[in-house]
């Protein structure tokens, strides 16, 4: 069995981890796809970041049953010739969980302590002790999204002894929620939070969902945060939310244009705080990727258990 | 009965809860001790900050019974005179661990995930997104003293799945904590770990209790937080410790004089985040005062169960 890897800079560490484990399995560890290619008509299993593949490569893949992705964008995969050779696709969805959870409750924190204000204070040797801040405990925080990463935003929300709030297309109660809402409801419940914290894919039902008077609904004080996709709300009506003071301040990880210009009207903002794309970005990344993988790959191997996260290929996720 | 309070400005809605739930007790609520100071002698429960009284006060209060502090500080009562007339003190310590434990978690997340960079760089319109960021999840984090505060922030450790230590008098083990060790074995685990976050209170024997050669022990990334007591260490210590990148980074709340005068040295060391003594600050302060206070007049009231934090009078803490 070959597992062809196209993935730049596998840590040694890694490599050996996966040979010593699964001796019967012959691993060609390549820097990219270039020099992957030769090696694609004898592998059985595919590792890519997923943006690498085209129809003509698959189709040189005969022999090839799985493909695992390590990343969750599948946008550039070609899932109609991967349908008809029957190849199994998986990728690393819920990997972006833990980093970007951990950013929400540090934008949050950042907001209500005043970070910015007391960073430019200490630059100026200014010992002032009457900064207003507030605690983020005990607040109500919205989610919008009950997916993994949503999970574990709330999660850490309940060790903060929030009130937490779900909204998603199915309403169904998920881990760490008090309270799940179909995506219908979403008028009936937006009032009620300190916090709105947006974690959705970009799908037909999402795009520019959030109106002017989804904003002006919100609690005046209400912290939005975006790390979800940057189509769910025009920056026509971030500005209108900020300008017109509807909310007390927009945490924005996500834009409709990215990057954002130079000379973008969100930058100067006084009530936004902008982040370049960056709250998945993790250190770890690598290797919990390959974690997941090697989670499938036993099961491939052994045929014991489940593997986790099969793609529907029809659906492209 | 009769209570009487000389905390200022008590809102409206605590008055009225008081006197709403406490029918048989008589409250006065009087704008400071000025204005406190004729009914100290018709009072049986008087409420104060603790540092308005004196020992003339304390002798002019002959039916007093119970003193409520709402303060953690202790050092302006004067026991001697309490102590002779058997009065009994009580305080609110414990009230600082929420904000306190935000503190630390919010400081941790600022420091690993380059909040001054990322908002120098939104300033300069900069969209970056190369800054080397890190979580703060799973890493060791080593509280010294293992009261209210820190087992506080031990909680919201271990929701970050983080493995928590702690060091104290006794090394008693206490709740969220992993392990706890008595001060003695300090040196044995400093090195271990990546957060060393101190809230000790200021004895004897926390005095210059760190030394250059705990801060050598520390790793080079480390983050060290002082949020206890500024004479845990010398202004040089910590000056040796970024100076020569002995740690990573130092997050400082107390100091040795406060407040930190503006042409001190720590102010613009690049490994040095200063914050004005304020991570107890809470908006949420007065309302939790007066909470424990209930709690402990229905048990004064009723004679039902303990009340809360009796003051050892001999020891004054």
């Amino acid at each position: 069995m070959k597992v062809v890897s196209a993935i730049k800079r596998v840590p040694d560490e890694i490599r050996s981890r996966l040979t010593d484990r699964f001796t019967d399995v012959e691993f060609m560890f390549c820097h990219g796809i270039e020099e992957a290619e030769p090696y694609l008509e004898e592998a059985d299993i595919f590792l890519t970041y997923g943006e690498d593949l085209t129809p003509e490569r698959v189709k040189s893949a005969e022999r090839l049953k799985w493909i695992m992705v390590l990343s969750a964008g599948m946008d550039r995969m070609p899932f109609k010739e991967i349908e008809e050779q029957g190849i199994v696709v998986t990728n690393v969805r819920g990997i972006h969980a833990k980093p970007m959870a951990e950013y929400a409750i540090s934008m949050l924190l950042q907001v209500e302590r005043q970070a910015k204000v007391l960073i430019e204070q200490e630059k100026k040797h200014n010992w002032n002790r009457r900064t207003v801040m507030t605690e983020i405990g005990g607040k109500t925080l919205l989610l919008l999204g009950t997916g993994a990463i949503a999970q574990e935003v709330a999660r850490l929300g309940k060790a903060f002894h929030m009130r937490t709030l779900g909204v998603s297309k199915s309403g169904n109660l998920k881990s760490h929620f008090d309270e799940t809402y179909s995506i219908e409801k979403l008028d009936q419940v937006i009032h009620e939070a300190d916090y709105i914290v947006a974690a959705l894919p970009s799908t037909n039902e999402t795009i520019h969902l959030l109106k002017n008077r989804h904003f002006q609904s919100m609690k005046n004080h209400a912290v939005f945060l975006n790390m979800g996709r940057g189509d769910l709300v025009s920056t026509e009506v971030l500005l209108n939310a900020v300008r017109n003071e509807w909310i007390g301040h927009a945490v924005l990880d996500v834009f409709e244009e990215e990057p954002l210009s130079e000379g973008h009207a969100l930058w100067d903002e006084e009530r936004v705080t902008i982040t370049p794309h960056l709250s998945g970005i993790s250190p770890h990344y690598v290797p919990r990727a390959f974690e997941m993988f090697e989670k499938n790959l036993e099961v491939y191997v052994t045929g014991q258990g489940d593997m986790l996260n099969i793609i529907n290929l029809k659906r492209g996720y």
